[in-house]
């Protein structure tokens, strides 16, 4: 693996790092850590690599990277940069025949999204994207509930991200996470919704199965002087009739990473939250609450697949990103090796989920403009 | 204390009951338990009534009473009956010069609500709404944190009240308590919302001390056949530039009584769940969180005011309608001493906050039926 | 209902009286509220009992109250007062013909325990003690769980009752409770041990169906100066071969009154936790963890019988201690009447769960003593 | 570095791989998984190792790694075999010049164990235990709350850890973790206590910064046919005069790995469960509840030393082993440079902690045999 990004004051960087690797099937091989040539040896020497693999850029980097015979060059482009640095990263990575996963939002304008879809379609490469949460266990364990029907006919649904870090003008101080998440320049149209709203719409419509067909979005700047939201409330609903609620807020004080979401069906609802992650509460009409945990023998075999550790030994997010990593690498090396990767290790957020947030994001931002009550959000794909 | 309503399958009658004779200050003196005389006999008889007080009707009753002696007479009448029942007794009761407790949505229409609140300022009788949640201890302990500005000012409310037990068309069946709820001869122009949605509403806006300026209302039916709403997701916005969500549903499935509130402001959040209702957790900025219990010695003297037991003994939802009993009884005490009751007394909801609630409703169904995102509601008074 | 206790600065008469008069079924109608009559007729007062019926002392109170007409006349005795006044008015009560219902622990001796089983089986008369834990509603059902075999042979228990409210000398202080909780003369020859570690020992055999045989204790007293233990750590033997830990502190500081036991068999384990007591939790050998709760419709007749309001609105302390009392109403109103009662409300706690404590007690005492392991403690009824 | 054990059917060989690699500073380069040679190269391939370092024995290992040149033999010995083949492998590597990561408990037997400890002694070789719980971040916070007597004189310590997992008698079955365990030949003397029991100790000293002095224990065997304990109850007492209960249990039916902790001082206590770690209760006297959590601002330097991640992403079992390997790694960097670590890197337990346990065990059997109640455990180091 390769990555771009992952410099001084990256907090993302970091963590793809530890994810990838976790499970020793991954190898940071090398990397393009900083558009600051020095900044990007030095890091790349934290990384115990070789000085001639800390590139000054990521043009650079596949450049010679290409070049380089199979199992000594990058398999794959990890992409951990701003916004506004993902797409032509990943563009160039696909045409010079790279895999890549990238984090989210998948890029600056939704229509460099849609290119990177056709991209990936003409190219047939691997594209994950890390909406991490999808990764964790008991969120597999929730969609294979609802897949089975265990739940009946999905009415409600309601997602909720609450961070509070934005609380305070930070992006005025020396912290580089809020400097270039709430420019629009780097961020893109919007702040908090792109950060962790797509996160919450991703987890939403990944455990129910459903996609939202219309909203009604609206997003606030709290912090005086901000330019992007730093909250948005939205009323939703889904293609199967059932409607809900989707909030993400980066001025929820106190609060540190609490995504959380209830599905309602007609025969019971489902509760998990990320900040107990391997927990998912089951409420039942008739009988007594269930309660499953990670790594039981009761639980789903995708579930399992997507755990290390035996119950009561609590798995959190890095291995959450890991098993995005892990179900990649296994892609890979099927391709390497002309086989068949087995269906669990499918289960990964594409370049589709990429392109689908950013259409939320467009009707977010339609939505919060418009006196109207809804605004649609096509579900075409 | 004489009651109308109560009768055999009621469920808040009896809760009336136990909340006002808990503290050994308010006895049962009479009633008009059901529109059947041998019924309201019956009931009679259970409450240990003499026979010949418990009446027939409300309106015999009261006839009846007034010409008793202070002392023997009811105080003041308690209103435990479907909405549809509630404005006429209360009525009578106030022109007949007895002070009021009556159960919420205040009642049928909203203009007779308005009726009401002008008998109240012309008789300067006392009348209460039992909005049993803001008579939780830490409840008061949260209005009382907002109001000395610990959070700061307030930027975000999510306001939630979650029951499932309508999931099934229960009233089809023969449960009393899901046909006249969801009748709109009985319940009135709104189910669920009005049912346990105003209460939400007078929830947030107590703690907060806060109004709601503007809402936008997504209503539904689930269950087919049902008349009435049986799920809301509502935006708001506030009188300060706050904003927020609020939902009530009745099929959420499986959950019981999931009230719950979340308050941000610019220095911190704070949370109660009314189903561990003797918690209240506060998340700051920048320190540890902090959880405040009922019962000791750190709490402020109105949560105190409304404790019975010392800490770790677990006060509940009779506790709560209890609070607002005893404050009204300590009222009515105090005016028949023609002493001035303490300050803590005087918290309780009144007819005012049941007008409000009449007013959320309207506002709700207008919004509910526009296609503009926004519809006003009044917060004059 | 007449009381003994309950004066100036007590903390149980009040719940006593809360818990007796809730439903509505148990009215007080004298009382002797302390040793001093002045005060006694103060607290009358707030009784809101006529002059006469305060009585000076409890010998008065019974001589005139048995002289009175049945229906006017207290139906039983209520002792709330320090362990050392809970023989005398206990005995002279029975002698007169009342039932009682007393705090525990039981008495202050062994001897005077003995004593009073020997009236009670002598004269037939009710008496309950208060082991109010055991009238929660999910304890009702833990046991009935237990007796059913849902959990197999039970193997291990553990059960704790830890409190933080001595861990500094308030006996030093004006504290009414501390001041004669940890003075021997009137406390006993245990503090804490007396004072709740005998309703972990009664909450476990209640649950369990079992008997401790021996036991293995440790007592500690930490506050300098104290003469009684504020601390105790115990190992148990039950009868039929469980082996458990049983802990109880008031040293435990920072903690309110956090009763807690574990019960596990060879199917499963059950928790409960006093503090949330509507709720108990059941691990299962190969299933997902079950949580019932209070007042829902799967929960066992024993339990409903002592639930008051729908699931979801929380049932507390009063309400534990009001279904004492209401089991000992409905019994006595048989007895009145000449019926049998529902076999639901012979279930609280008597004379012999009282003289229970009292060998525990002394078993204790005896352990902690000894340089042997183990001391017997006899199981023989 | 090199592993010893971790083959087919192996729980925590996979474990220790997974936290030695994840930050990137630690490379599995060599292992003797199995003693059969051919199951060693097969998981050796798992690993990416190329097949001559996939070893037959560990002493042919130690002998061909040796002599390897520095940077590219193994830099230290990781053990992760069953207790019996913990010693020999250990003495191997010491005294050809390799420092050690070992798994709990250190020896079969405790002479050897005083060995390995003069063998440390001796070289000046890194000597890890892998008492992993103390590698928790938030187990550091409540040790240096501990340490800077923010809870004053500790008084009181209860320490447990229930599982469930041996309540049927799994070592009949084929599973490989049920079999050695319960096996006197590989386990050692004891079961339970020694499997998880010594974790228990090691927390409860490692935080209070006592030791315990005497004990008194109640060791069980459940299940038919076992030959080694499944659950003990201990009473202890630390050497500054505070007392408390250590539990462990593998019979506790449903419980997953739940070990939890409670510690309480003369001004607060404080509360950690290893299920949800990243989360520390404090209970303070006059002052609400006090929630810490991992990766926030306020948390002190040594527990944000051993966090990766910011406040609200969980992380769990994995990463507190990368805690201490990331500790040995950092220390060992260190020599090879000739510099000093950081003071932070020391924090892990040695040598000297695996012989406590020993000495622990041996204290358990000798009391468990004696109808003494009290058995010293010595506390000289």
């Amino acid at each position: 693996m390769g990555m771009v990004g992952g410099g001084p004051g990256s907090f993302i960087g970091i963590v793809h790092f530890n994810g990838a690797i976790l499970d020793g099937q991954i190898e940071l091989v090398c990397g393009a850590f900083s558009s600051d040539p020095k900044k990007s040896k030095i890091t790349g020497e934290k990384y115990y690599l070789t000085p001639e693999r800390a590139y000054g850029s990521y043009q650079e980097m596949i450049e010679i990277e290409k070049k380089l015979p199979e199992g000594v060059r990058m398999d794959f482009l990890c992409i951990t940069t701003p916004n506004h640095v993902h797409y032509e990263p990943a563009r160039l990575a696909l045409e010079n025949g790279f895999h890549v996963v990238c984090d989210k939002p998948l890029t600056h304008k939704t229509e460099d999204a849609e290119k990177l879809v056709r991209l990936v379609e003409k190219t047939g490469l691997l594209f994950a994207v890390t909406h991490t949460y999808t990764g964790y266990p008991m969120v597999k364990e929730a969609r294979k509930m609802v897949q089975e029907g265990a739940l009946g006919k999905i009415q409600k649904i309601v997602v909720e991200y609450p961070q509070g870090w934005l609380t305070r003008p930070l992006e005025k101080s020396d912290n580089v996470q809020a400097i270039w998440r709430t420019d629009p320049a780097r961020s893109g149209k919007v702040g908090s919704m792109g950060d962790i709203g797509t996160h919450a719409l991703n987890l939403a419509e990944y455990i129910s199965g459903l996609k939202v067909t219309e909203l009604c979005a609206d997003l606030s700047i709290f912090v005086p002087g901000r330019k992007l939201d730093d909250d948005g409330n939205v009323l939703v609903h889904y293609n199967n009739g059932a409607k809900g609620l989707l909030f993400a807020s980066q001025i929820a004080a106190g609060e540190e990473n609490d995504l959380n979401i209830r599905i309602y069906g007609e025969k019971g609802g489902l509760k998990w939250h990320q900040m107990e992650p391997n927990t998912l509460i089951i409420n039942w009409l008739d009988k007594p609450i269930e309660v499953r945990r990670t790594g039981n023998p009761y639980i789903s075999s995708i579930a399992k697949y997507n755990t290390r550790v035996p119950a009561g030994h609590p798995e959190g997010y890095i291995e959450a990103f890991a098993n995005i990593y892990r179900n990649v690498a296994t892609c890979i090396q099927h391709r390497l090796a002309g086989t068949k990767p087995p269906a669990e290790a499918l289960d990964f957020p594409t370049v589709y989920d990429g392109l689908r947030g950013m259409n939320f994001i467009d009707a977010l931002v339609e939505s919060n403009k418009s006196d109207r009550k809804w605004t649609t959000l096509s579900s075409d794909f």
